[in-house]
């Protein structure tokens, strides 16, 4: 199961939106990427996004901040980006460094400008099924699922995690979509019973290998939302090839998903902006 | 285990509360109650919740609309309310008749006066740990498990429908709690198997006796949050008294409980009105 080819897909189309729009408009989309600090992880990701942006014909505008910015500085800098109409999204590049207020940032995106969809109203609205950005793992893990036919309605799924931009997320969206949803967490107990009774399992605890083959239904769709040095993610694939029925691999299965969705939703929120300025 | 005693607590502090605001600032606690259409149950909802305000020394105002009010037209109103000083707290009565768009009304209403919890601002702080307003039942329930000592952390609780003002943010409330949290609903299959894996059952299906004592795991807690004519509610409280360690009555359970947090919250949102006039 494998999220390349998809994605592809997602960015070609992306790629004709923006192109159409600025043939239309004069408008090119432009997505502001908020980095705090000098995380080389972070950074390596802020560098892959925009060279997406630049090769779908998306404008990227760099805000790189130093680590020891203050929570109020940094809730200014995103509530300017927030306020200016040349940016149509932002993504604040998650985790920022250990003092900072995160949440306050993420609060600090307007709504319409959240294409990363961090922010609690996009929360509510991916929860409520209403029209709004979605988280972009989460959305592209459900993209990946309706690209395979993978049936949700009625189905378990077991989320393992519970993060605000991953697991919480996920969660409601599979909830939305009418599968019966357990999430389980770090204070869980018995994982393994409760991952054998999934149909679904959405491994999303940011521990390598963390879950095992032994631990699943035959058969179960096993999403590897997990990405660790040396191309691990978050399941040992080994052991879970063999049980799973579809497994997406890591690297190559949910992360090219993620940009693919985060460009989309960009161009999406240019082409709202541009038909209601006021939104 | 019974809600009204604890209902009562509450209902004594926040009028202490309010008293106290008013005889310091003289700004008596305000609840705007919104009445669409003319259900004689959410008549007598608004009437009780009226009711407990004047016991309770908080002001309320009454704003009933005809039945056949457009959704701008609602939208309008809440959102006059929420632009008004003298307004502390807004509810709109569930459900809005058929044809209004209640999520766009419930919108309405600013993060700040939403002392009922049905926005997606508040729902995102309830499932984040944020400052924020709780859904009123959801809150209720929290408090109520409080104050019986019920353990949640690693337990696993089961949540019976998903509503957008009772299932889903209860669950988020026991995830932040770290319980092991299973959404079931409708689509749900295995029903009784689920449940029977619940050390916590919280019933919220809106059908009454649906959930018999029969499914329950020996020992586990169970909220029930339904109410139904000749006083049922969604547990079939017979069979499940049996089983169950503690069960919550209907009447006299979850229901104080509801009102006891809005007031509550009400006096609360006065407060921070009068501390934070721009809040």
């Amino acid at each position: 199961m494998a999220g390349a080819d998809l994605a592809r897909d997602i960015l070609a189309g992306a790629a004709d939106r923006a192109a159409a729009l600025e043939a239309r408009t004069g408008v090119r989309p432009c997505l502001a990427t908020v980095l705090v600090g000098d995380d080389p992880a972070s950074e390596t990701y802020v560098r892959m996004k925009r060279n997406r942006c630049a090769a779908a014909g998306i404008g990227s505008r760099l805000v790189a901040l130093p680590a020891g910015i203050s929570t109020t500085e940094l809730v200014d800098r995103v509530g300017t980006l927030s306020a200016d109409p040349a940016v149509h999204g932002i993504l604040l590049q998650h985790p920022v460094p250990a003092g900072i207020d995160e949440r306050a940032a993420f609060e600090a995106i307007a709504p319409a400008k959240d294409v990363d969809g961090v922010t609690m109203h996009s929360f509510g609205a991916m929860a409520f099924g209403r029209p709004g950005f979605v988280s972009c793992t989460p959305g592209g893990i459900l993209r990946l699922l309706d690209a395979y036919d993978v049936p949700l309605v009625g189905r378990r799924a077991v989320v393992l995690g519970r993060s605000p931009i991953l697991g919480r997320p996920v969660g409601m969206l599979l909830l939305a979509r009418d599968a019966t949803v357990t999430y389980c967490h770090s204070r869980s107990r018995d994982l393994p019973e409760l991952v054998r009774g999934a149909d679904l399992v959405v491994a999303s605890v940011g521990r390598p290998e963390f879950v095992r083959g032994e631990w699943l239904k035959p058969g179960a769709v096993v999403v590897d939302a997990g990405y660790h040095p040396g191309g691990l993610g978050d399941v040992h694939a080994p052991s879970a090839r063999v049980r799973a029925s579809l497994l997406t691999p890591v690297p190559g299965g949910v992360g090219p998903m993620t940009i693919a969705v985060l460009l989309e939703q960009t161009v999406a929120a240019a082409e709202g902006l541009v038909t209601s300025p006021a939104s």
